[in-house]
């Protein structure tokens, strides 16, 4: 199985440790988005993958390229050109204090590439699984057409594809979000969502009379796939008192039955890339044909380890999530 | 608004991270002392400020200059002269072990200096509000005396005075603190202060025979409110099982009512600076006129938050503090 | 009183912080091993110690020495020479995550050295207790013979000998270990075990039908006691939910009476070295001859705080220790 | 005398120590600009000082204000808004390996901000002296037409006007520059160039038959003068036969007369702001009246000393350029 | 063209700074090898290439793959397994104190895998020139047997060989080095050496009389090619007054016709590797059919760059290479 | 042999590399003092050495006794006791810009302690040799006379002693120290001092007509030896035309004969301690009783070592100084 996704790879800058911005001039830069991250977990698991954008003739944009190649992320497909990399500057929070992105993406590479730099049959030779999120299209109209392009290649070659809504409402309104993304749905096999992105973007929610929480998630995931034809759909739950403590969940719904995953509350080490990392052990569980229980087991796992895990890919083996998954504590020193 | 205080700014030199003093050569040196720690809350706030204090003519004394004036703080009334600047060393603790402080501020330039040396009616110029705490006369007799001369110049210009208590048992006795404190007491309008402390040097303390503690920290308000005529008393609660956890509040009384605020849980990054940010949130908060319930709220609210912040300042907006006052979370990432 | 402890000190190599392996190139190399980090613990107690082991000649081994001689350990009997010294490479886990070890400690010089290098007679000059764990056995059977050879001349000499389980299974089989450790059990005035350990080496557990876990620890020591003739037995308990909170206690055997311990929540700085931690405790509070509920109540306080301290050792003073076994919280700063 | 000066300053990343961009993830942030350096440099000196950019409303941008008050100079006129701040990246050279930037300064706040956004009268009030760089009007149309608006009202109010021409060829052609600062010059007291940039932008060098080099920066200077009735001229010479060593001094050129100043074979901290801090030291020494040979001597030397400091600033004191200016070594260690 | 290189890559450790072994905690680790580096240094300047050794299945020798992965190096034919992965510890040398090594490569799995391990036919397809140094024979005899079966194989394939002789005293006797080296040397096409180890391992050494350097290095080099009918030998020289500065050059032989470098007098960042770049460089100098004036320059600077570049890799490019070649000095920054 | 040292050790507090004090908050803390360090440069050649001082009762002072301990020195008879530690910052110089030094002694537990707190009898056992320096006599008049009792204890038990003048004009008037030091010049054996403390301290100057440096060398160390009857006198001379590049080499006269070594010139990781690693090195050589040539050879070489080395101690073995004394550069690798 080999897996392709497409997206904007940009330079994390994050102060060390808890610092706030204006406090420290030691900083960090990683390398991460939304799809890239993902496909970076696959990679760790064992999987093929291949990663396409654009990005600058620059040593930066070299950075970012060694951390996919050391990852084994195939990045011949990469486009190379443009005048500017996306950055975001990202502080951690801790306890009461929430963590904080500043974005600089715009006008970068992959925003203002054209869709026909792209060549998607070649970058789709050998793929069998297509992975975008809801950022990519809200990058910039020329990204939504190139994603558009990169769906219906996918499609007519029977690559399953998998999406995550992943709304910003930051990068485009909720109005316009729901235009684009009703049009990109009707491609999509396995949709990963929460239940507020859903209603903001499709005006898909619970029935009004809905109290109990689970019920609603069910009723979400059954409309969601129901209006666009989605097999396989995944709604998330995350639920966090604080910047340090959170607590994560997720549902998987497919052929009218629903199977919960158990809960973790994590401790956050990094807050960045859990849902990636959802999204990565999802796509590994499915192409291995995995039952649906241990295939949302898995996967939750995986997003409760990435949050132990610095910076933004999930650096954990197929044998770690496992062992989490079958319900081993980790209190014990591995040796 | 413009608010003045009068204090000891000392270097601050601790271990990185969690390590002990013997056992790293790595230590950060930032600069802090209570009054300038809820005065550069004020600035932070936006607040106008002056700080008042005596340091040597060296560059360690020029980067604490520099401190202040980065944010904003006017430093041009500072006294320059004398031998040494006030140290402290201050080690980490986490769980079980405790925090730990070595002061090494005898003979500062601020504690030998002279009554004389002070210049309030130029300090005091278009100033409304002044603020010390407990430890500036517990420096040394000199201190007190030009406090006290503070205190009347602040009273003739119609300057509302606020003092956090403050006692530090090293510094002097609860007795000589205690003699020291209610001369000054006269010209306090809004006092900070825990209840232990109240006991110790004034010997205000709840009747024997309560038992709610909540009951108590009126009882205590009330009195101490009486004995000095006090407009406003502000009681203090924390409560810590361990170095990394704490639980902090605080109590209102003003006009025979009584405010209490919510309890927050606090994960701690930092335990050096909560009282000040307290301090400071109320300053910030009494001198916007706001209802006595959201004074309170968005005191404690500085002090929770300023627990996620490193080093000895409050380093968060006016927005972040209401945000939390208001009950908002800190789970999301905020884009 | 002056204690003698043999074993083996490895070079550790630590990411930084909350990194994995590959992540970073940044690490940390402290020195540590079970004997020596539990000799130290002593030694910062304020006693005599000495520590015997084989360490090759060069700069990496000198380093360790160093911080065996900064703690004032006398290491005048190390035997010099070999071909390396042991290594192991750690990685600190974080919630769900765990701490995950490599080692790299075959073929180092103590595992290579004959028995007749090491002399007892001298080491022991003065020594009144010997302390030794079940690793020390297990690096070799060159090992296992010198340490058989110590025992001997420790008893000779009137000198308490106490052993630390610790059964390693990356380092020998359960029933290599219980053979070998058989014969080295009739030396022993004071054991550390946990119940797992007890079971797997020599098959001593609580009888089937007992549910009640603190009633099987009980049995579990008492038969320890009988099978080797070990006047006392200390049962130490551990449970973690995961990497960064784990709870501990302890419970002390003697004369056919228990005593256990508090137990403590502790947020884990560095999971590494509680064990020593807790057996430094318990032979300095057995050689001041303190009353058996003190000796372990002490002993346990003693491997909470090592959790919060940073590095192998358990850098801390008797009066730290008494004042958390004492029940005194650590939330306030110590000033 | 308070000196003014329009600019851009930007967030400067770069790679710890000697790292080239790929090698590592390890940065630093610092915040500098031609002109603010420049500005700096003279704050330093004890000056007055007023900077005039535009910023957007973020924290970054507040950490490079925070930079700026810290040093004591009024950014009360500094403009805010717009989209992002100005970044580039700045790799650290060694022996024979060059220093390398990548700039990512277009779409930045100040070179989007339209002329109408200054107010010139305000910034100017009470200001003697206007200090800028060729990199100002190198932003953009819109940069340009705010800088001839600020030498306007400048010269209206008989403010001294300081130019250091720093052609960037990355930011325009030597062509467009040529034309657009002609037009600048006419407003210009002081000016500071290099022979190759007189020649590239103005067509201003040395006659074809000259071949001492001195001779050559004499003919520059005088043509100069007269072509753009500049009363002040001097040139700057660096010669650096690789990344560590560099050989500077500079020539000031007044009333026909030339003083040329020692040459500083410098090795290099830091390569970045020489210049900066060589217009720094000049506008400082012209400022105090002094004689043109200790003028040209204190600029030179506060260039080469700028190369011993960490970061774009020049931190370094009167009495410490003084000091070198006079011909002192350094080989003493200043108890 | 299509490089493969045979050898050890070990984790290197070494103390931050200028830190002596004792003196610090904090050590960085890298990875690298005489023949790894080499293969790196081509790998980023455009060249394809396939690294050939045995690791262990661990997370550092997997931080180890991912070095070579991430410069696009294929590790698809890397053995795995085996005990251990090779380490050196060293310590950087400044000014009159040397740089040190401690090797702790021994047991390692390359030097304990068996020739059979080793795939050559498939490790070599498509491959057109094969690299090896002298130290991959001194590690073990099944090494060298490993190697003879490699030159065996990539001879019959028609793959150009090179050899760095690389003598290493501490892994084996020149005697020894003598006798295994002259069988190796008969597939030899190219050839790197330096006139010391010519004469240790092979006898061969300048005429008796020759008292000018440059004919002997003449000499050996045209003895070594007609000893072992080697058509190119290059022959490297190194004067080093101190640890921080050196002089690097070196002379091409070929075909009777000998052409010398210019010499660089490099200021050192790091010492280590200096000799792979070079070979890094000659090799691709020789695969892109440069005339050997051109090939000898571009691989003495690329031996010059590296020494100003940390760790062990040549972290340039074919631009940066041909611009020092070129005569370009590095005074300026490049924007 | 066994040599005893009194003096000061003081905490060092240095910003991180190349910053100036009020650019970093990130400072190393080492701990060093004249007497001391040279103590270690012994210790360190595998001498048995003995410190004296008063340092307080606290974790710093523990911190700076650990260094002593790691070292091999004995501090048993370190008075423990009084208010503070002494502290120095130091920001080290680069190229043209000085190291700076901000003292801050004064206060220090061992300028405080009264004579009779010293037991020389105890200390004194077993000693052959006692260094001292004249910065203890400077710290205050108890230290002066607690110097002299040590000095005569010494002289009464047949100690060698040697003394550094190492006048210090920020502590005492040369006219002071020139009282001082006379009275404790009677005592001693051999004397390192600079011609310019000779003539301050004791008007020991060359003949005014002398014009060759070396000649006045000569008659200064005569001079010194006959006036106090010294036997053995080393003269040393540095020159440093900057910061970062220092010339060090030294003349010992004994007997009518003078021996001077060679010139090193040195490239500075580190200013401070040069002096004191000079006197380590002489006291080594002449417990040695090596011959003159290679006393003065062995002392310089150990200086000019020092200067490589990172913090106040010269971390360097026996082998490493006479391998520099005997002529080899440090151009290869040590492996």
């Amino acid at each position: 199985m080999k897996t392709a996704a497409f997206g904007e790879i940009m330079a994390r800058i994050s102060p060390e440790g808890y610092y706030r911005f204006a406090q420290t001039d030691r900083f960090q830069i990683t390398y991460g988005g939304a799809e890239a991250n993902a496909l970076i977990s696959l990679a760790n698991f064992g999987a093929e993958t291949v990663y396409v954008t654009k990005l600058p003739e620059n040593d930066m944009a070299e950075a970012a390229l060694r951390q996919l190649k050391a990852h084994g992320v195939d990045v011949s497909h990469v486009v190379r050109g443009g005048e500017r990399m996306g950055l975001y500057f990202c502080e951690r929070g801790a306890a009461q204090r929430s963590s904080k992105v500043i974005y600089d993406r715009k006008y970068a590479a992959v925003a203002a590439a054209k869709p026909s730099e792209y060549d998607w049959e070649a970058a789709f030779e050998g793929v069998n699984w297509f992975h975008w999120t809801g950022i990519t299209p809200a990058l910039s109209d020329d990204c939504a057409a190139a994603l558009l392009d990169a769906c219906r290649t996918a499609k007519a070659h029977g690559v399953t594809i998998s999406c995550d809504l992943n709304f910003r409402s930051n990068l485009w309104s909720a109005e316009k979000a729901g235009k684009v993304m009703t049009q990109l749905m009707e491609y999509v096999d396995v949709c990963i969502a929460n239940e507020e992105h859903c209603g903001l973007l499709f005006g898909v929610k619970p029935d009004a009379d809905v109290t109990d929480r689970e019920e609603g998630y069910k009723q979400v995931a059954r409309k969601l796939s129901l209006q666009f034809n989605i097999p396989t759909v995944v709604i998330t739950v995350r639920s966090g008192k604080n910047s340090s403590d959170n607590s994560v969940s997720a549902m998987l719904y497919k052929d009218n039955e629903y199977f919960t995953s158990r809960t973790y509350d994590v401790h956050i080490v990094e807050r960045i890339g859990g849902g990636d990392a959802l999204a990565g052990g999802l796509i590994y569980a499915l192409q291995n044909g995995w039952c649906r229980r241990d295939v949302i087991e898995f996967a939750v796992a995986a997003e409760a380890l990435k949050h132990s895990v610095e910076g933004d890919y999930n650096e954990v083996s197929v044998a770690e999530v496992q062992t989490l998954a079958s319900g081993a504590g980790a209190g014990r020193v591995q040796r």
